[in-house]
Formats: C-alpha cells, structure tokens, sequence
C-alpha cells in the first residue's frame, strides 16, 4: 500500500456523480467524485454520509424534520448528513469532493426520487 | 448543523499532536491536528487510521511484517494505515492532517513507546 494523490485519482476519470473508491478504513470507504448540477433527493437510512469539498462548491438539500434548508460548503468544509435526512446534492460549478461512508451505501440511498440519466447509481468504482 | 470550514476550525487552536473532533459519522470521528517533529511509535490493535495531509508533508514509519519503511504524503494526499501495524508519524515542516477513525480512538494507539511531552494522548478534542 503507497499514498494516494487526490488530485491524481481525480485525474484518473471524467465521469460525474460517479465515486471512485480511493482506500478503505475498517469497514468504511473514502471515495472522491467529480460532480456538477443536481443529484437527487434521497436518504440513507442506516448512516450517517461525511462530504468534503476539494475544489468548488456544494450545496445539500435538506429536509429536516422542522422544515427544508440548503447548507453551502465551500472548498475546505465539511458536513455529515445525519442519516434518514433526505437531501440533494447540488453543484453550481464543477466541484470535487471526498466522501467517507459504510461499504457498499449506494450513491443514492435506500429511497429516492427517479434516477436521473447523469447520475450513477453505485456504491463506488475502483479506482484504475 | 451547519458546514464547518477546516481552514477555521484549524485556526481555533494552535497545540500541536492534539487532534479536534470536527464531525461525527456514525461512531468514527473526524479528526484534525497540527504536527511538527515527531510522533511517537505506537499501534492500533482494533482499527485501521487514515490520515489526509492538508497542507504541509507528512512521513509515516511503518512497522510491516516484511521489514520498516517510511510512506511520505505531500499535501493532498492520501494513506490508511492498517489495524496493527506498528507506526510513527513525522512532519519535517509544520503540517496540517484530517483524520478519520472510530470514536474514542486514542492518538498514542493501545500499545506504545513511551509518550513524550509534546505528544497529547486523548481520543480527540471538541472543537471550541
């Protein structure tokens, strides 16, 4: 096992809202994706989901048991969607984030909303 | 909840080898720390530890059952050490790192060289 660049595994692939696995931790994945435009609303129910922004900005929807909001990350913050949250991804430019979640949580939850033809519905590729 | 920048909430302390909890994912914590110098040799029986270099360079000595060596990780980089393997982590420069490891996680491991003074042993402070 050697380091891994970010910014070479991101070099690596152009496919969007697709997440490459770049290392495991015990049970969990670390997964960076290249993202632009919306995802879809959903919800994992059994975890929490971590996101980073590497480059660009990200914005989540979210529906809270009181209400809808949008929280804005940009590049450099972080937040954890708290699982049964639905939310919605959404990126005004291209963006690019690392993800920290359970193996195998698909990309988009246990429930959603219709899958749109730009999003991939996985729970990660391996990086080549 | 609401985003958190790691730029600010690595600004909100100066104390170095102490790592602050900046977000929970299920029961891991997100972790960052400022380094400098040199940690100590120590091992995590029970959980692998992945380490993010956010600015800076980090070394980390490996114990491996294959002989020693030392992985480097320029900033962006990536790298999870194994449950186990005996480690010590180095900065020869003043280094920013984010962690990601199950709560309640110890920085000196459950086994360890003696821990010197410049070296905080805790399972992660709460950001203030």
């Amino acid at each position: 096992m050697e380091p891994i660049s970010l910014e070479a595994a991101l070099a690596s692939f152009s496919q969007q809202w697709s997440p490459r696995i770049v290392t495991a931790v015990n049970d969990y994945d670390v997964r960076v994706a290249k993202v632009e435009g919306e995802h879809l609303w959903h919800a994992h129910a059994h975890t929490d989901e971590f996101f980073l922004v590497l480059s660009g900005e990200l914005h989540i929807g979210l529906r809270e048991p009181d209400g809808e909001r949008t929280v804005i990350l940009p590049r450099g913050s972080v937040f954890t969607v708290p699982r049964g949250i639905e939310h919605k991804p959404y990126a005004p430019v291209p963006t690019e984030i690392l993800l920290f979640e359970p193996t195998g949580t698909l990309t988009v939850g246990d429930r959603h909303e219709e899958v749109p033809d730009h999003v991939d519905a996985t729970t990660g590729h391996t990086l080549t």
